[in-house]
This record gives C-alpha cells, structure tokens and sequence, in this order.
C-alpha cells in the first residue's frame, strides 16, 4: 500500500505519496495563500490526493490514509483542527470535510510530531522504544515517541517542549509565558543573537561573515565566524549551545528517552561544533545513569522530508 | 490477596500489609541506622515482612508480593539499588538477596514513583489516564504515571522533574545542574527563603511567626504570617507560588495530563493560598486548550501513606 502525507507549512501545502519503506514516489505543492476557508482547504487537500495519483500513476484504492500535518493543535481523534496560526483558522472538523469528497481513510496531527513519527519509522529514531525529536526552527517543535505511539497526553496537545520556560522571568514569548526554552534555542533565536553580536562588533570575523552573505544573517553564520577563529561568533555558539543544553537535559531528566534526535537546519551544523559540545554537556548535567544506559544524542536524518513521510505514516499503525 | 510495601526513608524503614482496596492493615518500622550494609538490608525486609505477617495474623502465602520504595535510582528489571543517598550503598542486587530467605515475588522502586502509583490507584489519580504527581519535600520528586504504568524512560530513571533547570544560571544544585526546580520550590527552598525574609525583616509579622513557634522556621511560617495580614509573608508566598507554578507550567506543556497531584506538607496548606493561585497561574499560562481538557491540579490525598501503599501496589499489576 501507498499513504499520502501532506505537510501544512507556512508558505506552501506539500504533499508526497509515500511507500511503506518510507520512500518519497512522487510530490505536489500548493502556496498556502490559495486557501482561505475551512471547506477550500479540505477541497485542496482532496486535489492535491488526486493529483499525487494521477501524476504517480496509481488508483485510491492503493492510497491506504490521507495524513496531514499541521503547525498548531489538533484534536487527533475527531481530526479537526484547533487552532493554527498560519490559515487563521479555528475549530475546523478537517476529516469530515475531507470525507465529503473522499472515503480515503484520513488522519490530521501536529506537524512536529509527524516528523518524530517519520524519524522514529524510517529515520533516526529506528528500533528506538522511548524517542524525543526537537526540530530548531522558528520555534522548537517536540515529538515524544512512547513505544511507538506519539505521546499525546490527555488532549492531544502534550509535547509542546518548545514552551517549557527555561528561564525565569525571562523573554517574553506570544503563548503568554516569559522565558520559553524556543525564545532561546530556536533557529530563529540564534539568528537574533547573532544579529545582536553583530550590532555590537561590527568590526568583528562575524560582521564580515554577515556583510559577505549579503547582510543576511543566518544559523550558520555565528558558526562560520567561529571557524575562521572569531571570538565574538564563538561566543555566540557557546551561548546558544548552553541554553540549547539547558533545554536537552531537562528533557532527559524527565523522559530518559534511550534516543533524542535534534532536527531542523541549525542540526545540520558539524557534529565538532554542535553535537559534541551538546553531548558533553548533557553528560556531565544528566541525572548520573551508566554509560551505556545514556540517552543518545543523534540528529535527525530526514530534513524536510520528515513532515510528509510522518503524516504519510500518520495511517500506518492505524491498519495494523 | 494482601500486599507488603515498604518504604525506606531518610531515618526509617517503614512497612505496612495493605489489601486491596489500599488500606493499611498493620504496620512495622525499623530505624535506618541499624542497616549498614546490602544484606542486612535485605535481612531487614524480610524481617519486616515476617513481623507484619505475624502481627496481622496472615500467612505468607497471602501476601502476593513484597514492595520496596527507595529514594534514588533503581533498576527495576532486576530489582538493584543502583544508588540511594540515605543508605550510601550502591549496585545493591536487592530482589537477589531478599530471595536468598524469601520466596515472595519482589519489586523496587524509586520512592517517588510508588506514591504517584499510590495516588492513582487509591488517591487523587483514581480514574486517570495521564497522571503526575509532584511531591514537595527535600526536593521535588515526580511520578508519572502513563496508562496505569509507571512511566520509567528507557533506563528507569525517568521523571526527575525536580531536576529541570527553570532559573537559567540559577542556584547551584547537588546534582551538577544550576536552577533546578527543586531549589526553588521544594519545602525546603520554603522553608530558606522564608529564613532569609526573617533575617531582612525580623520585626515583620512573619518574624513573630516564627519567633512563637520557638525560633523555627516551618513551610507553613509565611503562610500563617500571610494570612495574619503580612506583607513580608505574602511576598515570600507569591514568589514561591511563582516558582512552583513555572515547573507545573512547564510539565503541563509538555505532558498535558488530565491529572496532576500536588503532594507533600506543602500542599496541605489552604486551598485558597496555594493551590487556587497556581490553578489561576496554570489556566492563564499553560499551552492553551479548551476548558474542560485542561489538567485539573489537585491535592495528593495519601500524604505518608502514599509510600508504603504506593510499594505495596508494585505487585498490583504484575499479578492481573
């Protein structure tokens, strides 16, 4: 059988057909801007199944489930949409309208947890039986694996590690809290940090790196500054690396997962600069556990083909 | 059938037969001190076993298992001690030596789990299916409880919620970390910072408080000066709620659990001073979600029982 996943982005609606082993056979995207009400996006998501289809020269009938992924909370067993910030929608009973189209059978969840889901199938999280993703990007993004279900916890909405406050009385944050661990370790926090060290060393390896990019910072300057022996961009990654930790072992201590893969551009930094300082300190900061008892520290394998392959797999228990 | 639970504690080893609606029926303890190395520890629980057999009238053959409560960390697998501070013994195969002289079917157990397991089989988590409970003494203990199974992370460890960091760079803690929650808001870090607005404030009510109650400062000394009109009680009452409703926040974000249990002499004291100010903390902050999902705080119902019960109710699920 095949599953269809479809990954509600900011930008752009994508959708991928998927085969059991995980592979990508054939995609569709769509701008996000085109929809602008409940029942067109259930209409889009519709066309965009057919469409798959068609182009990969397959029927429904070899389409096991319709998954999709959405940035925002859902309630996974009506499969209606709570809230998402990028359509502007709220409470939108997406598989019922989905069903008026189509019988295909239809699954909706968070997008961070599809990509845990699709990491923990075919991707870092492989054989693991306690798994956490965190996804560095705008915000942090969880998925907590259990067994090889998504945690959900009693309504749907667990995992939202992103808004744990790792800092009292910190920054604030739009959910209403101040100090949320995503105001610190995201992508987007980086950059700002970065941003800032730029403003105050102008003059610094990092203002060059940022003025040779056109201006443009992004995660990976402060990294490259630190290449080139620049202090201030050390600075700024040994910052980021430490409020990154202090996040990661919180986590561990709490979960003890036997897996925590780290996803979104920023984990695609080199392991010497990235990973291994993480690991050294989630080591030497963990709750003390044996060696070999340690969660490992990975990062995550399939990029942006995580939110498809996972909503894809959103069907995949469900037929077991 | 009846259990045997045992709970080791900092000064005593206290054992209890309880049935299978939770009740305690008889009772033994033994001082700590006695025990001073792995088999007079095991020596112990069987002696303990036997005296509570012989003062309640059973017979071993009506006790389906033995239960033991430790604090610190333990492999429940194999029933080891991996390391507990109070007894400073390490790598103790416990289930090993106490069948050496009995043939009683045997589980260990971190402490904290055993009162949450209390909790939801007798206690406030009755009917749960996600359910935490939090425990404010010493530390912070944590006890998740997941489907009616204790939640052990990959390694048994798992649950530590006293040691995740909220005040980045915050206070030193034993375990390696800065911040940790427990620093903050435990009875302990009550009890210190209550101290200390004593020491700056000494002719505040709340240094009558204390000055009444011969010099000793309690968890319940701001509390009492609070509601004797203090300003100096009240500001150490509302930065503690605040400290303990950052870590409650953050658990709700992360687990969403239908339940969470507030445990501990702390929470004994009056609804209107401390748990009805953390619920309006955790409604406001909290990731949201509609009303009716949103975890109910409440109060842990077992108080010192939870322990023995909780030790006792090892055996529960393993015999169904």
């Amino acid at each position: 059988m095949k599953y269809i996943g479809i990954d509600v982005g900011g930008t752009n609606l994508k959708a991928g057909l998927v085969d059991e082993s995980g592979l990508i056979l054939a995609t569709h995207s769509m701008k996000v801007g085109q929809v602008d009400d409940p029942d067109s996006l259930a209409w889009t998501l519709v066309s965009l199944t057919q469409d798959l289809c068609r182009s990969a020269g397959v029927t429904l009938d070899q389409v096991a489930s319709v998954g999709v992924g959405v940035p925002g909370t859902v309630e996974v067993r009506s499969g209606t949409v709570l809230y998402t910030c990028n359509l502007s929608m709220k409470n939108v009973p997406l598989r019922k309208l989905f069903h008026r189209y189509l019988a295909t059978p239809f699954y909706l969840e968070n997008d961070a947890n599809c990509a845990a889901l699709a990491e923990y199938f075919v991707g870092a999280g492989r054989g693991s039986k306690r798994f956490i993703t965190v996804t560095l990007g705008t915000g942090i993004g969880g998925g907590i694996i259990h067994n090889g279900k998504i945690f959900h916890g009693a309504n749907g909405m667990a995992g939202e590690v992103g808004h744990m406050s790792i800092v009292y009385g910190g920054e604030p944050c739009p959910c209403g809290r101040r100090g949320c661990w995503e105001r610190y370790a995201s992508a987007n926090a980086l950059k700002r940090m970065t941003a800032q060290a730029v403003a105050e060393h102008p003059d610094s390896i990092l203002g060059a790196v940022v003025a040779e990019n056109g201006g443009h910072v992004s995660g990976r300057s402060a990294f490259d500054a630190m290449r080139r022996g620049d202090r201030v961009g050390r600075a700024v990654c040994e910052q980021y690396i430490d409020y990154l930790a202090a996040g990661i072992i919180n986590l561990v201590n709490i979960f003890q997962p036997d897996t925590l893969a780290i996803g979104g551009g920023v984990s695609n930094e080199d392991d010497a600069y990235l990973l291994q300082p993480l690991r050294r300190r989630v080591e030497k900061e963990s709750i003390p556990c044996s060696r070999d008892k340690m969660t490992k520290i990975v990062k995550a394998e399939l990029g942006n083909r995580a939110g498809i392959i996972g909503a894809a797999f959103l069907g995949k228990n469900k037929r077991v």
